[in-house]
């Protein structure tokens, strides 16, 4: 293991993280209010780019070979140390006083999950300085940024094999003849991704948000962060043009971004790794579509019934519509805004919706959950088992648009489901302690934490008496009032799922730091 | 397909499900209550002999070769075809007047999951005469044993490769050299039970059980079935002793039988199969230790505060443990017997004993789940996932107790897991329309069929004004409330749990039929 080159690696990343810190900082100065803001934004500059320079003196002299170890140790530090830096001016603005909250908030944007704690025992979002709200919403799109960049920089033969790409999604050795292209790659990606925004705070600002919020909410919905500067989320403008604009963007933000890349240059070449990718999001779309058909369908036949006490008139079949297509696009993509509460939503809508949370977007994109691409493997090798159980001398290849998955990546898949699964269920574990919680929170919170989501399903049915205290998960609540312990291990969770969970596990690993 | 062969092997297994019914015929004839049940039960085995017969009729004729697809044709058949023949004597004698509840009912005992339509509106367990209680523990019993031989018997090879049986316990193929070790082996097995059952009718009435309950429950405890005739279960007797006995015997229910078989012949020869049994039986073993100690300390932690609310004083740490250890066993094994109605328990506990609904007993045993066998296999695969991601070069093959599982194994295993999470899902949604039901009681419900368990946690929140009725699927309650379209999907998830998915998913393919 090279440690120099480790660190010059990280020093890079930390100076990503930091330097983006002078925008808040100027917002804070034009805002005036110097000693609230304007020294901490200042001050955590100042400490992220002595780190960044220590390691860099760290790693001067170390060899400029890359090898893989080097990248997946580089990648399963990076989230955890740019969470603290980014954490900073929470705690010494006071805008966050604890430290464990404002490392929660940190992780929570850096991997684009949008759990927060503000509000309950915390501030509420409004009544933060905007330089700060601005921070938070640059965490998330930093980090949408950050995942895509390091999946497809670190990635061995980017674009060639998308089933080599989206196996595990693994960091690799990048050879010297594919660096140069690989460059270009992240450029174009990273041009796509400003420019996507921008068109997002122009279609916000017409909808009719004013310029600060459209900003802050385009930063978090490309990143499919979730991220709001209303605590109601979206629904809190009331605003049927800001919905939809909201959908579009989550929509885009949780396609394959290399896909996208591909139709823009008029994508014709079809090489195999594109058909994977369009596979892949024809039943992304698909399932969109049907989900939304089937919350829709739900939410109206329980119309009269759910008078009263949903948030929204569902006997009218425009608000079904609306509401079901808004939280099913924010759900699958793991942004977690909301624009109704839908907690009180009939149980079918529910588990249609929390199932889009396992799911997940597309591979290579900035949405979370266990992705559509797997889940479309784990389908064809349900079916495999089937037919090679009728018939067992079949000889047969798994195939996904006609390109052979091959044996190592399915395993690979599999592997990375039952880590995933096992996850879950410690999180529901670790969760379940609090006596507040139900099982549906505790397990709820768990997948959203996993999937980068944000909020859980919080229906927090009547706790034991003598149980002090309620806790909301849910759309409208909060993350902030649960235990220390818990928070820490929800951001454990938040980073090993938005990195698929084998590059930061492997650091726990002894075997890893030898040789 | 050689149809005439399929209906001959049914026409046996017919016979050996309806012979028995002279049985609760006697005991109802000594009731001295002719009208009600002598004549429904006396009928029923006419119209049985009558089918076995036609069945023999139609495949006198057929070769004696005894292909796989023959084999599997049966299996995926007979547990239905059995069921109706079984759920006779419930309508005709008006114990169970609807023919969807007889149904599921007959199918809950077959398939040794215990879930009961008694109670709600239908009868109470105690109105019932005597002879349909004792059929309905006797299908449990004969589910059980039918379940076990049918996997030893049609298995390729029994007791050669630990794996190989494991894999899907795939039926298949039984050539003319194995027959008569086979028919041994099954002889062996059918000894064992019944002498393992004939001592819990001793110890049950020792304990302080009348004959007749003694009898019923020792069908329902080794079988891991679950019927009692007490309303509250064994939780009714209020009997610690009685709880003991349960608990060992639903523990030896769950043991994989043929290790049972092998430890009793003194099991020296360790023959790798039996290594790998060992190492199943060790886990089992140590996962009971693990959850009992885990809900008995939840429950004590909670003693105070669930004091007044919950079924018993759980300040007591005895009373903590005595209901930790029975109902960590009930729902490991699948019985789902119940000696307390945990619905009151903390989150913590609940979830403890869930994991213990999804993951089940042994394989090659009567008890349920996903098999601890294959949770086995699942967690070494995610062991190895990660060590073939930090040296992606790493030969290294999966093994359990120095046992090779092949590839073809491992595929099939995940095969598995992917089907069964799909029915999982499946059920619940189907579950989920019940607009009574909350998202818990749809979930737990959907794995109670899937692992032929029985009762779900139905937890049945204060659901939407304007729905009338409540429904509780906990373990004092029952399914016989649910809508019939529900029952009847119930119906087919207890029996592909039982059979393991892939025999009577396989029917339902086009392919299977042809050539």
């Amino acid at each position: 293991m090279n440690l120099g080159h480790v660190a010059r690696l990280l020093s890079g990343f930390v100076l990503f993280f930091t330097l983006p810190l002078a925008i808040p900082l100027g917002v804070s100065v034009s805002e005036g209010s110097q000693t609230a803001t304007t020294v901490p934004f200042a001050g955590s500059m100042a400490v992220g780019l002595t780190i960044a320079a220590l390691l860099w003196f760290a790693g001067r002299k170390s060899r400029k070979d890359f090898f893989r170890k080097e990248g997946l140790a580089m990648v399963g530090l990076a989230w955890f140390l740019a969470a603290a830096i980014a954490a900073m001016p929470f705690v010494w603005s006071g805008a966050i006083p604890s430290v464990v909250d404002a490392y929660f908030e940190a992780v929570s944007g850096l991997t684009t999950t949008g759990a927060t704690v503000l509000g309950g025992s915390n501030a509420k979002v409004e009544s933060l300085p905007q330089s700060v709200l601005l921070w938070r919403a640059m965490l998330q799109w930093m980090g949408g940024m950050g995942i895509i960049l390091v999946f497809v920089i670190l990635l061995p033969g980017v674009g060639v094999t998308g089933s080599r790409l989206l196996s595990t999604e693994q960091v690799g050795l990048s050879d010297k003849t594919v660096r140069p292209r690989m460059a270009g790659q992240a450029r174009r990606l990273f041009t796509l991704y400003i420019g996507l925004t921008s068109i997002a705070v122009g279609c916000y600002w017409v909808a009719g948000l004013p310029v600060f919020d459209a900003v802050c909410h385009s930063l978090t919905t490309l990143a499919t962060g979730g991220f709001s500067t209303n605590s109601l989320s979206i629904g809190g403008y009331e605003n049927l043009a800001v919905e939809l604009v909201a959908v579009v963007f989550m929509f885009i933000g949780g396609c394959n971004f290399l896909l996208i890349l591909g139709v823009l240059a008029r994508g014709g070449r079809a090489s195999s790794s594109t058909l994977v990718q369009r596979t892949e999001f024809r039943v992304y779309l698909g399932l969109t579509v049907l989900v939304t058909l089937g919350v829709t369908l739900s939410l109206w036949f329980s119309g009269q019934t759910l008078t009263g006490q949903a948030p929204h008139d569902y006997t009218s079949f425009g608000r079904c519509l609306r509401d079901a297509v808004f939280q099913t696009v924010s759900l699958l993509t793991g942004t977690g805004y909301c624009n109704a509460n839908y907690q009180q939503w009939p149980a079918i809508a529910l588990l249609l919706v929390f199932m889009c949370m396992l799911i997940g977007g597309c591979t290579g994109s900035t949405a979370g959950g266990f992705k559509v691409l797997r889940v479309v493997i784990c389908a064809k090798l349900a079916s495999h088992a089937l037919r090679s159980f009728v018939r067992p001398r079949m000889v047969e290849k798994l195939k996904v648009a006609e390109d052979v998955i091959p044996d190592r990546v399915v395993s690979a898949v599999l592997g990375l489901m039952v880590l995933w699964i096992g996850l879950i269920a410690a999180g529901t574990l670790v969760l379940g302690m609090d006596p507040r919680l139900d099982l549906v929170s505790a397990f709820t919170a768990s997948v959203s934490m996993m999937g980068c989501i944000g909020p859980a399903f919080g229906q927090v049915s009547p706790v034991a008496e003598g149980v002090v205290g309620s806790v909301d998960l849910g759309p409208h609540g909060g993350y902030g009032d649960l235990y220390p312990g818990a928070k820490m291990f929800m951001s454990l969770q938040m980073v090993l799922g938005r990195l698929e969970i084998l590059a930061p596990l492997a650091l726990l690993t002894p075997k890893f730091w030898k040789d």
